[in-house]
């Protein structure tokens, strides 16, 4: 069943109508229904089609994503929120049309307690934004997924990154939530205790709940302190299963690895060509130990020689902070670099994460597969986690490279799930994939169900993500 | 209002008898209702007085678990979940009657991944269970409240204990948890991946729930490896505020301690009547540290650098396993030597967390509360993490002793909540800490209301527990 139809939500005209004119009334230039300004708030980075909401709100506060959320309850329309559109399976598509609520508008940073090394922002604060107003406190937020996404939108889609190894993903970093409900309330989820067993864990359940639940509109998060010494390197392999078992050694030992990155031969390719890193081609690990001037000399020096005992290395590390910053950025310019090896595509970014002691079987079937399908398809991955993407590079407008596109993300999911793994490390479920969500957790859905229904009864939030309309 | 008055369930005493008469003919032996057996499965820790179940279910298996909610839902009788009996807040208790479930039967270690650093384990095993299975492993699990609790009921009352700081608490530490619900499904949460962004985070969501939401049947944890080298000691404080300032530092600077204890005047006098410790009459911390031999050895030397600069110290440690041991089974020791204080008294176990900034304000103002209240109660801390227990010696045979105990608790899990804390940083709500959930988390209650009616709309899960019956 195409992705469109699975993810159908009705909707409902005569409410619309009625919300856009009071919205109009109420926030004047603030409110938006130019079709330009409609598309960009549902732009994907991925391939999923464009479902434009009716209108976009450019909310100030809180208060006002209140006023918003309680016009649209009211008349039963959807409200999406929206914080800088770098999701990447559809998270901020409008299926019933609806409101866009963009929150970039709430961008103060609301406290920063340096004794208890957290602060509060609100929701449409960036990760680049916090870490600038934090460089003169000797704190950072770890927490990177590349883009620089806002923190609602990194909370919303429980996001990670490279050195969620580490720092662990916003599951691990987010205290607090304050949040609007689908009845227009507002709630806040904990206090600033660093540990609590009072009550249910709401914002964890607020946490990846990609705004089907209540839009944030502020949140405490964990900061830390900037490590006193950074050291990191890279190192090639002769296979992915090479890499993978060093992997798994350095984990089972203890190695507080800050960062330890895969990236494959294709991948490695892009690079050369993008950033001119001049690696060999095949298999290589980026990574990179925080701590200590000790601490990181003696990390990179135990990681050497496990990499020596699986065949890898020369291990190449350094501590100046130039080179590492060169490398780090070509790998974050993976993305780039892959769309680069084949001009004028379009990209799909996917993402599953199996158990580690199975990454390496479950990225040379994914590999193979890739090769029979005819497909141009870069990997890299945050493998300390057994999280990994495929960047598929594909012409939308050939019918059949998007249907074996379409066919090869399923078989991905299905590996990684036949793998005790799960369809999305990273990038959430949104609308890409709905239709998997069941097949990896069951009946549990149906309890994910229950909760959507008892705290949004009129099915106002952010319809049709997570929730694939016909059972599979 | 009296706490019995605020946990008050309806009893159906037309399905309870119903459900007495299926169970004996189903389990037998295994289904008991005399009144010892019964009494043991209310027995709390503490002083919350006992409510008996109706009959105690001795279950094998997770099919076994269902079957018995299953019944037990026909006729709306409430089930109550039972590990060790080792809970705080009277979460064993039941204030409607109903059927114990007594989990120590499910006692099988289903599997270690030693690769993946994780294991899956029936909720009835023990902290020591498996921590004695893993002996030879070269792995461990790491949280520790003290007790020899089962760990499905470690998950479900959020526990944690003296190194949390380090490795988190059980909500950081289980991955995937397999429970039976409200109408007799079982559901699993999640998959063995590290992490993921598939749909809203059940897993947490029933870490915590204390059996209100589902009864958890197995759980998948994750494993560390045993450090290569441990150090500890123990260091004199001019003060609690000097003492806290040093944790402050300690955490700022990065450094992983992995337990980090205050132990306050009273609770060295303790220790030194019972476990003849020598140590000096005023606040001190215990710490320990684990990494590698190098490792250890450089955080020991900052945390003595540090310590010196508040005045503490001489801050002694040793990397001898013998030693740190018997300074650690001192501090495990605690609760009894505290008791040995009062010779005869009964002990109530109480637990705040707040912000660490705010810790020594805190644990002061509680200090001059109890010398004001004429009560004797010690004081420890699991400070990393801004979380400390009070334990009240009391008479519980001396109405006037009570109520100003209860009245202390009061005031000490208000003035947490006024510091941005939490009344309960481990110990859960269950009933002794229900009236403070509202007071500490307001609308978000609500919210916990609607998921509980959602998944259990006849309340048969633990009923009574977390939730005040009387909004306060």
């Amino acid at each position: 069943m195409a992705l469109a139809e699975l993810q159908a939500v009705a909707r409902n005209d005569a409410g619309i109508l009625m919300v856009l004119g009071i919205l109009k009334q109420r926030l004047g230039e603030r409110f938006q229904t130019g079709e330009a300004i409609r598309a960009q708030h549902a732009h994907t980075t991925t391939y999923i089609p464009a479902q434009l909401p009716d209108g976009v709100a450019f909310v100030q506060s809180a208060a006002e994503v209140q006023d918003v959320v309680r016009i649209c309850a009211a008349h039963r329309v959807p409200v999406i929120p929206f914080g800088t559109g770098t999701s990447l399976e559809g998270q901020v598509n409008a299926p019933g049309g609806g409101i866009s609520i963009d929150l970039t508008g709430l961008n103060r940073i609301i406290s920063v307690n340096a004794e208890d090394l957290d602060c509060t922002v609100e929701a449409g604060v960036t990760r680049e934004d916090l870490n600038t107003y934090l460089r003169d406190t000797g704190l950072f937020f770890p927490i990177d997924p590349g883009a620089n996404a806002s923190l609602g939108g990194m909370a919303s889609t429980r996001a990670s990154g490279t050195n969620a190894v580490r720092y662990g993903t916003m599951r691990d970093n987010v205290l607090s939530v304050t949040a609007v409900t689908a009845d227009g309330n507002s709630i806040t989820t904990a206090t600033r205790a660093r540990k609590s067993s009072a009550g249910y864990d709401l914002t964890r359940l607020m946490v990846g709940a990609e705004g089907t639940l209540g839009i944030i509109t502020s949140l405490t998060l964990k900061l830390y302190g900037i490590p006193q010494a950074i050291s990191g390197g890279v190192c090639p392999f002769p296979s992915v299963d090479a890499a993978c078992q060093a992997v798994i050694a350095t984990i089972q030992m203890g190695i507080p690895v800050a960062r330890i990155e895969l990236v494959n031969t294709l991948s490695v390719r892009s690079l050369n060509n993008y950033s001119k890193l001049g690696l060999p081609e095949t298999p290589h690990l980026f990574v990179e130990f925080h701590g200590s001037d000790v601490g990181v000399k003696e990390q990179a020096e135990t990681f050497g020689e496990i990499v020596a005992e699986f065949g890898g290395g020369p291990f190449q590390w350094t501590s100046v902070a130039e080179e590492r910053a060169r490398l780090w950025k070509a790998r974050h310019d993976a993305f780039w670099a892959g769309m680069s090896l084949r001009p004028g595509c379009k990209a799909l970014s996917t993402d599953v994460c199996v158990p580690i002691s199975r990454l390496a079987e479950c990225i040379h079937e994914t590999e193979e597969d890739i090769a029979a399908s005819g497909l141009v398809a870069p990997i890299v991955g945050h493998v300390g986690d057994g999280n990994f993407h495929v960047l598929v590079l594909m012409n939308p407008d050939d019918p059949r490279e998007v249907e074996a596109t379409e066919a090869f993300v399923a078989r991905l999911n299905m590996r990684a799930i036949g793998m005790e793994g799960t369809c999305t490390g990273e990038h959430g479920i949104g609308q890409g994939k709905a239709e998997f969500l069941p097949r990896e957790l069951g009946d549990a859905v149906d309890v994910m169900r229950a909760i959507k229904q008892g705290l949004d009864p009129h099915n106002i939030m952010n319809p049709g993500k997570i929730f694939s309309r016909v059972a599979t």
